[in-house]
């Protein structure tokens, strides 16, 4: 053999080969590619949404990489938006499901990787507001962001969709026809819910914040009343909150520190109307 | 000879041991442990630091990790944090300057990686609040965070720094002699400054809040008046915003919402007496 040196040589260079592309792309896919576990984002601020800032800043792609769990709206403020289990939901106010694809666009949004803090058993509560109050009585944490999955049988639950809107786009008035409201019995599904700080006020919805969709994927919505009989309760506390902003001129444009609390209350808590039976 | 491919694949073998690796490394150094360079990330909420809450939460090496430029306070609120070119310096009660170690801890502040988005000459300017007039012209995007570098001829600065605190802490009153103030003249430095808009208050201190560290490493502070010869101005508009949440009971036992925002314009912005000349 005239080239004593090179078998082993090239046996070591084809390992090197064939071992090192492997070791080196480990930190790449935990790198930028991962959300850290533990952070809540939110796409834009709820008041720049309340103004009537619905263009879609964020494609849902890009929404996935900060959470598999989480909600919001689309593009044009066309429908309600759940997000669970890595993949997008979008209930229209005609009351149709339709799965979100990659390059959708979202104007505000709450996602985080969900990571099971605690598990508790569903108590059956006949309306949305005991649920709640029974939640905060195990969950703690007021300070701190929550995210909540319910995987639930339902006696009912009250549903809505919101309308989606043209340019040029106004603000969200509570007292117009913005959404449609419906109702459905025995059922089971998932609830998508996001805890907020009182202090977060203004730039996310403070409080609970719930979407809501079907075993079957055919029916579901932002969530304004419950009659729970049981499930399992998993949760979620979050240790930092990611608020991604725009650098446009429209949002630029906006007032943001105008007082909406109201406003939004009537918008996310109370019914807009009986419900139409859709 | 026997081999006739191996000349070439040993040469490629080697081609790829000493070009892989750096290609390879790049994205991973561009991963996990490089912080978005568009994002600011600020630990606690200032709220909490008004209540009390001054224990040190995050090890200074970890707030490097997500910004070079920034302002904030140590444990037990011992001095100002001036955080500029990745090196950070404590300013203590008695005017002393002290560089930051790794195992400092820190219970608030505010950084970013420093990358220049605009860059304008600094006029001369009789006092703080005329600056920041005349920045707001240049600088625009009041709903954004925005991190501001003069590196700048100082005519005259009115400096403070905060006492540290023994527990049982108790909020910070300003009142009470929570702080030494001082003046400087003729003297160059950099501001380090952090615009947070309107709509963040609560969370963080609204509008301008200025730290300044001299050339010469030997003064600084948070500024509260200065007269400015000239300099340049150097900004950089942020696109996210993280806040870092602590999970413990005590965090989450201080009503954050309540509206301090009177207390924090005295302790910010208002000399509390007349500058004793340390």
């Amino acid at each position: 053999m005239r080239y004593p040196i090179m078998r082993p040589m090239l046996l070591w260079c084809v390992a090197v080969v064939v071992v090192w592309p492997a070791s080196a792309e480990q930190p790449v896919t935990g790198g930028a590619a991962e959300p850290d576990r533990d952070r809540i984002t939110q796409v834009s601020v709820i008041n720049a949404l309340l103004l009537g800032q619905f263009d879609g800043r964020v494609p849902f792609s890009g929404l996935l990489a900060d959470g598999d769990f989480g909600l919001g709206t689309l593009d044009r403020l066309d429908g309600e938006l759940v997000v669970v289990d890595g993949r997008g939901y979008q209930i229209k106010s005609d009351g149709k499901v339709v799965e979100v694809g990659p390059d959708a666009t979202i104007p505000f949004a709450v996602v985080t990787p969900f990571d099971r803090d605690g598990e508790l058993p569903c108590p059956a509560v006949d309306s949305l507001a005991e649920l709640e109050r029974r939640l905060d009585g195990v969950v703690g944490h007021p300070n701190n962001f929550v995210a909540v999955r319910i995987d639930a049988e339902l006696a009912a639950i009250t549903l809505r969709s919101v309308h989606p809107q043209s340019k040029p786009y106004r603000p969200i008035d509570s007292r117009a026809d913005f959404q449609s409201v419906w109702k459905r019995e025995n059922l089971r599904g998932t609830f998508v819910g996001i805890r907020s700080p009182r202090w977060a006020h203004g730039i996310t919805v403070p409080g609970y914040h719930w979407h809501f969709l079907a075993a079957d994927r055919r029916s579901g919505g932002h969530v304004l009343d419950c009659h729970l009989r049981g499930g399992t309760i998993l949760y979620d506390v979050c240790g930092s909150w990611l608020v991604k902003l725009d650098e446009s001129a429209d949002f630029n444009g906006v007032n943001l520190s105008t007082d909406l609390g109201d406003e939004l209350d009537r918008i996310e808590r109370l019914r807009g109307g009986p419900a139409d039976g859709k």
